[in-house]
């Protein structure tokens, strides 16, 4: 089993180097006049907590995972103790709102810990990752009563959240869903309905666990415009807050799943549970949109972890293993496979995406950090703008990213990556659901190509496309920056010119967002990925003769992006510039 | 769990109109007159067998797995009656020379069933699939009585193969193996040793199993010159060929893996073993090579079969499941997701490698026949150079687009994708180990790039490329044939190109092979898969007005091959031009 390492050192160097987040997160108010040696110390206790209690639980919890007795999830030895230590610690408020018993630390710090969390144990990170969820949507739209005799409780970790969507026959299309919320005499709602592929339905890691569960009331209008969003506790809380009468809901089964086996996916059936309404009437999507779009960055931070991981796993092997000698070599006996430059273009393949992938989920971080904090409402609102514009982008693309990094992995270790007891194929297997759940990669192609860049009349890729152009621009100061940064400007241009044809022609056929879509998301994904490179790049060559060999890694992988992976920008654009048609072509019939 | 529909129609129309396999068969000794209307009956009939026979157990095989018991292996229920009628059916000896009792049908219909098995239930195939690889080694290399005494047996499917390459310190460099062979007074060699991940090394299907096993004579020079090849029986055999006393061999463990649950993967033990040299001594890696290029093929073809089914599962799937509209359409209530670009992107994407693959294979398998059977010395060699230059083609990228197929295909059934019961996920875990068994792809990467390329000066690449610069030039004489044959034409050049300058780098520098194999077998296999389905286009342009909805698929599905899939080969040769130095920068101790 791969031990993991948590790269604490790399992190810090991307906020304090790349982002310099410690200048923009001194200017928010509440971020402390140097916030960063505090961010330091942080982190290497999450690297500590998530290395020592989380990793030495993910295989057992895989080959163990869990159980439905008598009606009582079971979740595999250890996870009940981690995820007592991880409450004590304070974890799960790391991010949250001081008022509600948070550190109220920025968020850039809570995507590392949910980075290191996802290397370590994936299926972990789901009990505190819907729970986050909930806490949003719960701050942003519930009442005061029931903020304040919830968010205590779930912002410490002592009780747990989960997402109740998707019912058999609505997943994508929830403007199906059936599962109805009767008001009652005395306020609350009586919930009935059955839902499936609830994470973390049900579990003993906490003393109760909050749905918040889509239904409809009997005056909703169909479709959409008809869903409310209920809370509806496992155990109905007492004025104080302590946990009380069990209420009517009741777990149905646990599907059988390809990996994270050590998170229970929950059948629940709503049996007249008693609820209380959040937000207003018959607008529970839009509330729920709130928790989604948080749960969709967490997701995409899931892919990076697991990348981080299978490289990690990988590498070590490519060290240990000895087989054969580099090509034109002579000498006694075999050497380290990391020799050989198919396993290097393995490796550097992942790093392709972590080094930059870290630091844009981090520049993320810092805008939602200015979305919420900062004191111009303009400068707030383009930060919302930016976050809006990239959380399908990170969903997506690190998700599939983080897939074909586990992949990659697995391969490196040949036939020991397919066998369970090495843990690769479980990283491929755990990693599989990140590019499912929370919203396919497909209905995340479709928010961008569809809904995002169309906002503010084409407001929000334009002003991106600005900051990546005046990265490129500062490289005219630096020579020799221009071999990073002209693959970089001839990316972008291709993907300018792809979203001004996109907009074109999904004005006069609906169907061409569509058709366009997955592959746009990922030709604008590695632009993204290429600036970040460019911008480590460009860091790093300022360093001058103070630079160090971290410095140098980032020229030399931001070398390996530029000339072996953005050229698939071209293939993208040149696929994306032939439209629908040719998708269209093929009669339904003749599938 | 979706259900099998072998796709024999298509099959037979790829034979008949696209590889005109009628008088290229009919002109070859033994292949009969008319050769195709045998093999459309022995196709239905394999559809028949492998839809009804081995299909209903793909599932079970998968949840039940292979136990090892007081030293013997269990496969799943119901594999011992499905071998059983696989044996009686005389599929085992399907291509089989008729000297030992095979039916000596072509190898295009070996191909064709092996596909059909892949789809139906690929770990079954694994067990007549090994035996096939023996068989071949055996018919090679082994003296006459060797052959006497195990190829009725093993052709017939009574007795089973195996092959026992790998140690545990010598996978991919198998020169560092250390099984010993010691002759004995009788002219039998004694083996002994240890091999792991041999797949079907035992089980009780067979009333024997024949392992291959590689190992050194005590006066063996180091390194692959001092491997020689045994062939070891689980039973030594009496004169008449009746299994007698037991051979000092066991099976030391199974190994628990990511999928193939229903082969068992033997951790072997080879403790004074009675065995035969097969072939010279010192040169067991040349005949082991037989077995193995057999074998290649053979993985290829998994591939090819395992994208099938997941294409069928993904399409039942998407025909049923109705969620949302298709774009810019109003009406009531939700329409099959087969309306969605982006689900039609999916199959459409597992389409353009299933439809021009399967056209590829049985190319491949003519040219194996013309190998073998052609009158010709001259004719028979170039057929042998276009097999050993496109086995490494089929088998990786075969391989890799079966397994991203499957991924696809799981994908267009979101969350029920994940879910074991539906069947998806496990062809993602199953087609996992094809991309690494038998040489991994990276291996077949380099085989491609460093030796075929070089083999007889280059003629290789330049027969392949002549024979689909012919396929270009042949369209045109059809009115409007260049929107199919101008992309193939750009992208013959690309590789062309970048062909001749692979060569060029790598007489430089050696490790410029291996920094390009992967991507260009990747360009190589794109241009082939191009180069059918402009052969399929063609075809069915020049059927005009008798073009049936099969001609119209041929040529929706090629034009969003050539449209959208092609293009990727822009991409790869622009990485390639890059050369190795960007791959190779990043100092050891930085990974």
């Amino acid at each position: 089993m791969p031990a993991y390492r948590p790269p604490t050192g790399e992190m810090f160097a991307l906020l304090e180097e790349v982002l310099e987040a410690g200048p923009t997160l001194a200017a928010l108010s509440g971020a402390g006049d140097d916030p960063l040696p505090l961010l330091r110390d942080v982190l290497e206790e999450a690297g500590r907590f998530t290395a020592g209690q989380l990793a030495p639980l993910n295989r057992s919890g895989d080959e163990e995972g869990c159980r439905l007795e008598n009606g009582v999830v079971r979740v595999p030895a250890g996870f009940d103790a981690a995820y007592a230590a991880f409450v004590a610690g304070g974890w799960g408020g790391l991010s949250q709102a001081p008022e509600w018993g948070g550190q109220g630390l920025p968020r850039a710090a809570q995507i590392l810990l949910d980075e290191m969390i996802a290397s370590a144990n994936f299926s972990f990170g789901l009990f505190p990752g819907l729970t986050r969820g909930a806490v949003e949507a719960i701050e942003r739209h519930a009442s005061e009563e029931l903020k304040a005799l919830y968010l205590p409780k779930l912002v410490s970790g002592e009780w747990c959240g989960a997402m109740a969507l998707t019912e058999a026959h609505a997943g994508t299309d929830l403007g199906l869903l059936r599962t109805r919320a009767e008001p009652q005499p005395d306020g609350s709602l009586r919930v009935t309905g059955g839902k499936i592929f609830i994470t973390a339905g049900d579990h003993e890691l906490a003393e109760n666990i909050v749905h918040l569960v889509l239904a409809r009331l009997p005056d909703a209008p169909p479709g959409v415009r008809g869903i409310s969003l209920v809370l509806v506790p496992k155990y109905l809380p007492d004025a104080e807050g302590r946990p009380g009468a069990r209420n009517a809901m009741s777990v149905g089964a646990l599907e059988r799943k390809m990996g994270i086996h050590a998170s229970p996916t929950c059948v629940m059936n709503y049996d007249g549970a008693t609820g209380w309404l959040v937000g207003a009437p018959h607008r529970g999507l839009a509330a729920m949109f709130t928790m989604m779009n948080a749960e969709r960055l967490f997701v995409g931070i899931q892919g990076l972890g697991i990348a981080e991981a299978a490289y990690q796993g990988a590498v070590d092997y490519a060290r240990e293993r000895r087989q054969g000698r580099a090509a034109g070599q002579s000498g006694e006996g075999p050497q380290p496979i990391l020799v050989h430059p198919d396993v290097k273009r393995m490796l550097l393949t992942i790093r392709a995406f972590t080094g930059a992938g870290r630091a844009l989920a981090l520049w993320v971080a810092l805008r939602m950090e200015e979305a919420a904090r900062h004191p111009d409402p303009g400068a707030r609102a383009v930060a919302e703008g930016h976050v809006a514009l990239l959380t399908p982008v990170i969903k997506a693309a690190f998700t599939d990213l983080g897939f074909e990094a586990a992949v990659l992995g697995q391969q490196v270790l040949g036939g020991h990556g397919y066998v369970r007891e090495w843990g690769m194929e479980q990283l491929v297997r755990d990693a599989r659901i990140a590019q499912i759940y929370e919203g396919t990669n497909g209905v995340q192609a479709m928010d961008l190509a569809g809904r995002k860049l169309a906002m503010e009349d084409g407001a929000l890729p334009a002003r991106f496309f600005a900051l990546v152009r005046s990265e490129i621009e500062a490289g005219a100061a630096i020579p020799g920056a221009e071999h990073y940064t002209a693959p970089l400007a001839a990316a972008l241009k291709r993907l300018e010119a792809a979203t001004a044809r996109l907009a074109r022609r999904a004005a006069r056929d609906p169907a061409e967002t569509g058709a366009a879509a997955a592959d746009y998301l990922r030709l604008f994904a590695l632009v993204a990925l290429g600036w970040m490179w460019v911008r480590m790049a460009l860091r790093a060559m300022r360093k001058g003769a103070e630079a160090t060999p971290r410095h140098q890694a980032w020229l030399d992988v931001a070398r390996f992006f530029l000339a072996r992976i953005l050229p698939q920008s071209v293939a993208l654009d040149l696929a994306l510039s032939e439209g629908a048609a040719p998708l269209l072509a093929l009669a339904e019939e003749a599938y």
